[in-house]
């Protein structure tokens, strides 16, 4: 059951978090520790997400395929950097049999341990290995290349603390991975990936973010380098959103990918990996929602609109009903995804709450006087009330959906910047992140001690180094923590 | 690289099946053990089958929803029969993290032994277990009744014998499951979803299938009865398209899903579950393929339609690209999925043997003296070539694609009909199985022992006791085998 009541933000933003989740049905905990189950109403965001970015993803000439769940112990100790960064945090499948015990109820059944696997197999934590194994094998000339492919698919990463969406055992996610003659191309590739995310973020989310790159000890576990989008939440911490890495030719190295290039001697490829995950709806969640649940963005939206008809007698059900029906053809006619709420039983206001909890962006109330005076009343998610006139209500509809969705993107983008503070000194560093936080511009020494301390001391880290749109005008001199020569400005914030 | 040659079907038919996969680039084996990567070629057809699909599932009410990987151990010792059909296939997780061990190379890494789980985790075979446990957390009353889910995902059973789509250790399917409050509304939804699968399987795949019930020894394990689609590939094995499982109430009582009833009481929920999978893919290629490779059904073509452009001099090539092109505009402006091959260095023979092997249905070839002649020359992969005048281009190339649509389909029918033998005696059936095979029909006792004696001398099983649309115009009055009281006519045959 939903809770009865949403915690307000101010109170405990992360109890909020979990009550809007729980009201909109988007996600709920399941017996596996660490592992979530995504309801209908959150799925159908995913598959929403999934629709754009799928089209971007071919429109930039890649194709999907898939590869296997499961990834050889062997495999992973193939590039150092990346079986330390993964080693910790894996499930190992080590059996391959359960056998009766002859005890009775959870007891019944054990692992048979004549079934122990030679080899025990990784369940894939991100695929960079199982791929280039395969890539090895595909890629035998320049004439090959690129090779730009796309999986869709789940990853499990043990980790200790979970939380819905944001931090799972397993989650959707999907994973570019292509393959270059040269390096530029491989770092074209990367970058035009970050690009297509932000993009998808900004048009579709809603959401407003910075583009930059990461810091070596931030960075990937095998990449050259990683290029990341970064929002900034409610609560102002900071949401990485998703990354994009140009893997150089380590992993290639690693798993022999060469090529014959085209004055006929022998090369490895250069690789690039990128990916987005159901992450990004925790960031939806926490970026747009209110005190009332989700705020869904419309594109985004699982339901753009909820028709809702208010009736006392037979004779008004009867008109409001031929109304509502109308409409509701009208309107899914011209494209948009609407429902109209015909339950009997419960009040017009239940019904409000119901689908406030659940952002639907736009509600289309009907009731006698409406069918009298020939419109419709229309409640914003966003807020506001108006009538709106039969005529043309399409048109109408459609625009008042596309104003909510850009209305949420300069919001978010308003409470961004007010809540970033450019130049800081050490100082006021240290009150903001210990006050009201959100993101601190500064000069960054390049040294990964200085990170450290810097974690250490106020929990935050560098979120990227951005790029030069995000820069600040005045570009910093010095490190903001220990003075010395900046080598690039920084975006610090805690985060998710 | 893909084979020279692909082997004839007369001569091997299991060959000609990799062959085909290889030189059509569909999937390929994984340095995994019984994993199989799905290659762009083969992901495509599948993300059109999962596209079909999906819109038929949400015509009919479903949401898709997703569930974890990992299902704790105990829960599937919850559903006797269950555990029973599973216990013997599953990959189990025992450990969670990797630590160094000094060595170097392939053994550097180790599985840590102090990350052992308390409860293995058995990755899903299937997920009745795991949704039936959220089922009883989210179900309460009949209000929330019928409860229609649908998940895409990857499922594991340890094979010990694997062939790529027809039987991999990790695939991927579709698992609907529903909650209903009578047997009868879990009956009709189960018959309802088995009747989708007939409609997706002829109308896209072009693939006839049978339906009709499982006998108890062939049913799903843990279910009421099971139904299942069943098509004759070209060397007359049957292969299971698809099952449709009343569950009833065995796995409510297992997980407690019990609701209150209209009346007040208390009662346990109905249960269906259904599924297909990319073995789908498996049958289309054993369907529809020749000795030249894939032949793809046009509703389900990654591409359907191929401009071979032919040229000798560089005004020739000049002419042809424009005609070419203009062709490639207007006929995926019609919605057709059309490639233009413009690839320099390689013949037109060869670009045909290349595009024939990965199935494209219709093939139009440009050269000048089309040109000229205001047309182009159309290949069907069916056989067949004509040249079709320019005018009505996009029209004459959909009703092409349609009646070779329709072609692969009644084609199908046919031979399946052809290799059918009704009314056996126990004589015929031992020879039609050693013989050529096929569907067998005959009469059934009903005793396990009898199709038990029947599989171990001909290797045949049951593969349904069909539909009334299937039967007999004669029902059969006695066991083919035993010579008992007829209880139901059986089809039998070698099966995938």
């Amino acid at each position: 059951m939903p809770a009865e009541k949403i915690t307000p933000r101010a109170q405990d933003f992360s109890e909020w978090y979990n009550d809007v989740i729980a009201q909109a049905e988007l996600a709920d905990h399941s017996p596996v520790r660490g592992c979530m189950v995504i309801r209908p109403h959150g799925y159908r965001i995913w598959e929403l997400m999934q629709g754009a970015l799928d089209g971007m993803f071919k429109a930039t000439g890649h194709k999907n395929a898939y590869f296997p769940l499961f990834i050889p112990q062997s495999f992973l100790a193939k590039e150092a950097e990346h079986v330390e960064g993964f080693a910790k945090e894996v499930a190992l499948v080590t059996h391959t049999r359960l056998k009766a015990t002859g005890k009775a109820g959870a007891e019944a059944i054990m692992v048979d341990p004549d079934s122990k696997l030679e080899e025990p197999l990784v369940v894939r934590p991100t695929s960079e290995t199982i791929i280039y194994a395969m890539f090895a094998k595909w890629i035998q000339s320049y004439r090959d290349l690129p090779v730009l492919l796309n999986q869709w698919c789940n990853v499990v990463r043990w980790e200790m603390r979970t939380r819905l969406f944001l931090r799972t055992t397993e989650f959707l996610w999907q994973e570019g991975h292509t393959a270059h003659a040269t390096e530029q191309d491989a770092e074209a590739e990367a970058r035009q990936m970050l690009g297509v995310y932000r993009k998808f973020q900004e048009e579709w989310v809603a959401m407003p973010v910075i583009t930059g790159a990461k810091t070596a000890s931030e960075k990937f576990a095998g990449a050259l380098r990683t290029y990341a989008v970064e929002a900034l939440m409610q609560d102002n911490k900071a949401l990485q959103a998703g990354t994009s890495h140009n893997l150089g030719q380590n992993f290639a190295r690693a798993f022999n990918v060469q090529y014959q290039t085209a004055a006929g001697g022998l090369d490895y490829v250069w690789n690039t990996s990128w990916g987005v995950s159901t992450r990004m709806i925790g960031g939806l969640i926490m970026l747009h929602g209110d005190d009332h649940g989700l705020v869904c963005p419309p594109m985004l939206a699982p339901i753009q609109v909820v028709i809702v008809p208010i009736w006392k007698s037979d004779e008004e059900k009867e008109q409001v009903a031929a109304l509502a029906t109308r409409i509701r053809a009208e309107v899914a006619q011209a494209g948009v995804r609407v429902e109209l709420d015909f339950r009997d039983g419960l009040k017009p206001g239940a019904k409000y709450f119901e689908w406030e909890a659940k952002g639907v962006p736009l509600r289309l109330e009907v009731g006698p006087r409406d069918v009298a005076a020939g419109q419709v009343m229309a409640a914003r998610r966003t807020g506001g009330k108006a009538p709106i006139k039969l005529e043309d209500l399409s048109a109408r509809v459609a625009a008042a959906l596309q104003e909510i969705q850009l209305l949420l993107f300069h919001a978010a983008r308003e409470r961004r910047e007010a809540n970033s503070l450019r130049g800081v000194t050490k100082a006021q560093f240290i009150d903001f992140m210990k006050g009201p936080g959100g993101f601190a511009y500064g000069g960054f020494c390049g040294s990964a001690d200085c990170e450290a301390e810097i974690k250490k001391e106020t929990a935050a880290t560098i979120r990227v180094l951005p790029d030069a749109e995000f820069r600040s005008p005045e570009q910093p001199k010095k490190c903001m923590w220990c003075g010395m020569t900046s080598v690039a400005e920084a975006v610090w914030a805690q985060a998710y």
